[in-house]
């Protein structure tokens, strides 16, 4: 960490604060500029309070050599981690795809979907239960009945299960799910973070709209650090200025984590374009990207889905999507 | 709402879509031009799922008319709401500020803010029990025992308090509380709103960082279609490309709201910009905006503080920003 | 067009608004609604003056329907535009590799440069004679004489070249460039555009760092609006709150401008990111987006390049990129 | 500046790197950590090319500690520029409200606005001759016979004008303009400022719509550092998210500009948000922000304006704002 002070900072403060910061066990560099001092910080930080330092009077700026994360970082963790589930695996080379329906919406619904899309390669099957919607007139999900329906599907097809948590009184209903989801609207809720990371379960940690990469990352960090390093990152699209399409899908995200971490990740086309055209060449895009899966909607039905219609595709066209990501695979040398 | 059909839609199946949407009590009014035809559609769309409607292959876009906010939307309620606690009022040309601490650190802390800022004017006290934090790292807040001491520092001071809420595992905690916090982060936690919906006291819903304006009317929405209609709206930034201040403040939303909506509107400016020094300015844009309120964060030792100090103030800065902000409301004919 | 009025507009205005409309020779559609009156417009609105509409009494939102840009739309000219100069072709299923220095050094450099990047199959040498820098102390580029090392270097290798014009002024210098590179800043420089819509040459078309989709196309449409229609539009990445890349990637604008218009689409995976370590898997995203070519900085010396080193790559390491490019563009059925 | 070095960077290479910048006559300090070796550069490092260092193979990252414009910056340039024209003041504790409409139409619209915003109190007019429109074919302005038309306006009221160059062609038309105004997509061009630089009037920056207020602050710096000192700054909204309004006014890039640099700052409300009903409150922002002055669109007939009518207000409406700007500047201890 480094540290500017401000022009004509009285010696006596600056003595005092670098003797402070030395008594934390930090070795202290310092450079005295004609415009600036600067002192540079060396062993352990992680554990100094920035916003502190920022705010002492002799302090112009601080600024962060290493990154605030340590679990996550691929520094300490060369390997990729590899997180299997009923036998689809994420990272270390292998790739998997998620399909299914925005919700699930009847029990012929996500069993037939779920066949469908098994056919068609997918390796594990999503259905929202538990529907976050902007709108409280929207139709917010089966619940409790959705979760019943996706183990039912579960059971007859064999595809774990992947489904989102919106609040973690419903958490003893996930018993049975494969992969809990944390959406996009709580990747900041630092409460279930916490709590997730005491669970035995992978989780499927989506991109916050307005959340950096580094943040994404710090989320990763807040579950790992509870025990559970079964994290698997979704980029999804964040929020800019532009309007032409739902979201503007982040793909150097994906080579950058790729470098920053050791955590599979996967790219969801569907939520960042809201746009069913553009599934097939964004899910290309992801595999030669360097990502670990998709997750992809699918629909029976896409104008009669009870949400998110409009960025569905059938299954017919999922399977055309799925031949083109496979001989993609196979050029990258990906296992799928 | 106006539905635009594709080019060369099929007649037949143009008019079986017709008659659905008749079927569900909505008038028709069609117009068929060269490039396209437009349906609009008259009477309560509120319960119409756009989103099946956008996924339908004759649709080419659906553009909504009216707000999709009822109970938040001024026109069905043109006089101001008018928000009292404790004394304090937001709303219908009162004006309210909250002061305190990021986070209560100890009972000599708060019980001293609580005394200074209600000696320059502070008419609530603020301070953070449970703490969201980017980090795991980080100190998370002193958490029950932090409500108990912003009681010590209510009962001496007489000051109602606001403390943000981060879980519902919490809210037996809030039983005291005056004003309940929804932090940026949980403006889209829909169970959250659902469930402070039922509770009878007024919520203080902030902005998240990536909110539009309508989005926070709809989490608005959320908290008064379950029946609490008291509902402070808070502009405190929102996240753009600028970097040389923490957050962007949308001064601009501040008027906007008042003519969308009867909620009160308080503007923060300590989280807007993370920097102390322009907390007069933005204090004072506030207030001449139209704004009911402001919150602002203060700390008797910001370099000390155990978060956020970069952007605390000293009580006696504190004390003159309330010296111009009462010159304004006297101006703007506000009662302070 | 369709216009929403605003509640209880007085109905002899809106007899006149009306009457008005119908006088352009638009034919009307209007819906009487118990929360407001739409008016559905059919012809050639492309004269209306939006601004002026929503600025009467009685409008409340004017809402476009079909596209404001008619040369570059898609709808009016099914068949892609394939764009050829000195054997290099753009669009209708080939595909072309831009690459150069950011900025033309000398003519050693140059030369030695055109003859790696055309031995690894570039089609096209760029270089940057005339160079917008943030810095007024900055290297602004060899000017004159940059251009007249690049056309030593076209002469010894043959490939045409591109190079970017900042000022109508230089104009008469660029006779012998083979495409025009108009930059992200000067992509709303209308008068620019004007201008080169009157040459005779292909231009290529940088998106801005903030201009949407349409306003790339309306750019496009200047251009073409004066007789040239040979444009070719480049994506280059988009301001974002992201910090971690330069700029963000708009991959999903790819396959979303190659649906909206005949012209052909580049990639810049340099300046997208700023970093040199991401252009081998952005290059790959642009093939299977359907791009129909791209356009990459190669330096022999990244850390002496006089500009944007960081996101320069060696020519070996650009041979690399050009293998995986070429097994991409035969695994699409391009020809390169 | 500070660079941090890779881990592990060869201790050799290390030597060279550092004779190389002693050899520019920088003070270097070194600090190795455990993680990473830091080195501070101490004296004038404007003319050192960062992009270079970072791509420098050693080389992990590269902060600036000084900000990179001079003759803008306040901390070598204490006082207030006051920049006076026609009796005209900004800055140094002056305010001046420009006012005009965006397009001039005729010689009696301009005329009489001109004579109505004088009365109430604006000390200089603005109009469009060469408008600069994201559709060619939208009104582009009367151009030549637009500042004719001006000249005469200011013939008839002594008000200096403001107007906008869009092109170095027409720079020859300018020579009776009191102030030459650079609109936001020119604040990067370039070649543009440079030759402002040598002109003898006051120029009026306008930020660009993704500018940052650093590279405000660099386009400030083109122009000064070839000679014209006189240029007065001006927010007008930048690109973010939010579609509620036109632009988000970034209100506290004012008090920011302030203390960065010593240039006078403006606010232009109108183009910031579109909406003539938000003018209000926002020039009222503007004033105890601590801006020196305001451009505000005035129109006879904001219907029949032949662009931007949304955003203008009539003469009457700009007279009551101007009532409560001048209450607030005696508040603010303001000469307007």
């Amino acid at each position: 960490m480094i540290i500017v002070l401000k022009n004509h900072a009285d010696p006596h403060k600056v003595e005092g604060l670098i003797r402070s910061l030395k008594g934390q066990g930090l070795g202290i560099h310092r450079s005295d500029g004609t415009q600036s001092t600067i002192i540079g910080l060396v062993g352990d930080t992680s554990k100094l309070d920035i916003d502190a330092l920022q705010a002492n009077e002799l302090v112009q700026t601080v600024k962060r050599v290493s990154e605030p994360y340590k679990l996550a970082n691929r520094k300490f963790h060369q390997d990729d981690t590899v997180i299997e589930v009923g036998g689809a695996k994420f990272g270390g080379g292998n790739f998997s795809v998620i399909a299914g329906p925005c919700s699930v919406e009847s029990e012929e619904q996500i069993v037939s979907v779920a066949k469908k899309v098994k056919a068609s390669g997918a390796k594990l099957l999503r259905g929202g239960a538990f529907k976050p919607r902007t709108s409280p007139y929207a139709f917010r999900g089966l619940k409790a009945e959705g979760i019943e329906l996706l183990l039912i599907a579960k059971k007859e097809t064999g595809l774990p299960i992947v489904t989102e948590l919106t609040s973690l009184n419903h958490l003893h209903l996930y018993n049975d799910v494969d992969i809990i989801q944390v959406g996009a609207r709580n990747m900041q809720n630092f409460e279930m973070l916490s709590e997730l990371g005491k669970c035995n379960k992978p989780i499927l940690l989506k991109r916050g709209l307005s959340s950096t990469i580094e943040e994404l990352l710090m989320s990763a960090e807040y579950i790992m650090s509870e025990g559970n390093e079964r994290v698997i990152l979704c980029e999804r699209g964040i929020r800019t200025f532009e309007t032409a399409t739902r979201n503007t899908l982040d793909i150097s995200a994906v080579p950058l984590l790729k470098q920053l971490t050791h955590l599979p990740v996967v790219v969801d086309p569907s939520h960042a374009t809201g746009n069913a055209s553009l599934i097939m060449p964004l899910s290309k895009t992801a595999v030669v990207a360097g990502a670990d899966g998709l997750m992809i909607e699918v629909h029976p039905d896409p104008p009669h889905a009870l949400c998110d219609g409009k960025q569905s595709i059938r299954p017919d066209r999922f399977d055309g999507i799925m031949d083109s990501v496979k001989a993609l695979c196979r050029m990258e040398g990906k296992v799928l």
